[in-house]
């Protein structure tokens, strides 16, 4: 059967993923835009997507969740900031709270009643049942809260996926990889920290899978709320990673190890006392995905 | 020693009576007032409290903060909606979650570092854990959340007060009490629910009272993040409270009872399994805080 998928945050590194495997799969795929937005959509989304420009309102995503009465709903969107500043506290609460409230509420008034959602391992600093490393962990936490009240009040389900780190093609964050792809290009050096936490990342066609495993899982499973967290189960120090891309590259990384401190609120060790999700393990190894990335970007 | 307050929500019923008890106790009180406040400020407040303008940025906020450096700060405002209509989504995030992460953050910024925060029962729907009554219950736990962070990475040392229902006077909130008095004076009928949900009223200055003890233990105590009830002692259910208030005025009041359906979540048995406040118990009996009530409005 044929879905019609509602994603937020397509534009992002997770939802562009998305979108183009639900294409591949023949599925409708909905998509918001905001007045504001920038963003340009890919040229082979350009007949298939169904673009939706949202006034940001509660009630302009009524209008638009009525309309559309997708199967399923994927909340993709977030705003990740790692150590946030002052200034950056309303975009913060804005993207990752208000929202997805307004996402939930259009939801519950439209009747439509499956909601994949988007955590973090970073909820779990020191493996604590609920530890922020930041902000932006602390702003996942709240909207989970937020999330109970439209399970218990208004009958959704909601299966929320905890990410660790992630990596992949057609990738524009300025987070790890990208970097390290840039200095195997360049052959720059680069200050890190010590490097040796441990670190857990997860190819991004994993998350994917994991994300169409859920959502079976949201029409045969009649539990009301549920998390599970998509690791690589292969958690490795930093610097043995940088080392691995080195390897599969044929050319050590120029790094500067404890060039730079240790954030304050370094995760050193990752969460581990997580449900895993029945019936995914990743499948692309962490040599295998690293082998892709490096004969693509070099 | 004397205390310079600082004080969300002055305006609102509960932060009002703090600010009367602090003047009468000789303390400094600084209140914000935002850009777009229509409310006027009692004239005894006139000379002694401080009064600072917001513009509702996080920056503005921690200049006022960097300035007034005060020993405390008092979280009492509050959006309270019991039941929400779509339009007011908006509202409930920016007053009860995206306001109080600003003040958060312009105290870590400006190393104030106590925090006296409310709460309330509805957090605890059939007294679980965490179930919120309504979308506003779920918004003071998702502030719960983002308090987590800044005690856990910004050494904020945090007590949240939960609430039960509040009483006393100059209460110009539409609830039950005003209303009760409001059909003394008028003789009118109303409909109400069938009344059998038991009910647990605090008199506002045993709500005072109760964060002045909260107040000490901020400084006595070095736990980073409490929690405690303030609760009555002396749960009820509806029809009796409303016979009380009737056998105070010496004339029954004129309740349909039934004559409107229990709200869709209707708390039917409060929450119980709270940790109770040290050193602090209630002094006003629901008996004389209902004789002080009818006695000044009738």
């Amino acid at each position: 059967m044929k879905e019609e998928y509602f994603i937020t945050g397509a534009g992002g590194f997770i939802g562009r993923h998305l979108v183009n495997r639900m294409l591949d799969d023949g599925d409708s795929v909905h998509i918001l835009i905001r007045n504001s937005s920038r963003r340009t959509l890919p040229d082979r989304w350009q007949p298939q997507v169904y673009v939706h420009i949202w006034n940001e309102t509660t009630e302009g995503l009524i209008g638009i969740m009525n309309q559309v009465q997708p199967s399923v709903v994927i909340h993709a969107a977030s705003l990740f900031i790692a150590e946030h500043t002052s200034s950056q506290v309303d975009a913060l609460i804005g993207s990752n709270v208000l929202f997805g409230t307004q996402l939930l509420e259009a939801m519950a008034v439209a009747g439509v009643k499956k909601l994949i959602n988007f955590g973090t391992s970073w909820q779990h600093f020191r493996n604590e049942p609920y530890n922020p490393v930041c902000l932006y962990a602390a702003t996942k936490q709240a909207f989970e809260d937020i999330v109970t009240f439209y399970v218990e009040a208004r009958g959704l389900r909601v299966i929320t996926l905890k990410l660790f780190d992630t990596y992949g093609p057609d990738d524009d964050r300025k987070k790890l990889f990208s970097t390290l792809m840039h200095l195997l290009r360049t052959g720059e050096s680069l200050s890190l920290s010590p490097g040796e936490q441990i670190v857990d990342f997860v190819h991004v066609d994993d998350v994917v899978e994991a994300t169409l495993v859920v959502r079976q899982r949201l029409f045969a499973n009649s539990n009301s709320k549920e998390c599970f967290a998509i690791s690589s189960g292969e958690p490795l120090p930093l610097r043995d990673l940088v080392a691995m891309v080195g390897d599969a590259a044929g050319k050590p990384l120029n790094i500067v190890w404890g060039g730079r401190p240790y954030r304050a609120r370094e995760v050193m060790e990752p969460w581990t006392a997580f449900s895993t999700l029945p019936g995914w393990s990743p499948r692309i190894s962490l040599k295998e995905g690293i082998r892709r990335m490096v004969s693509s970007h070099v």
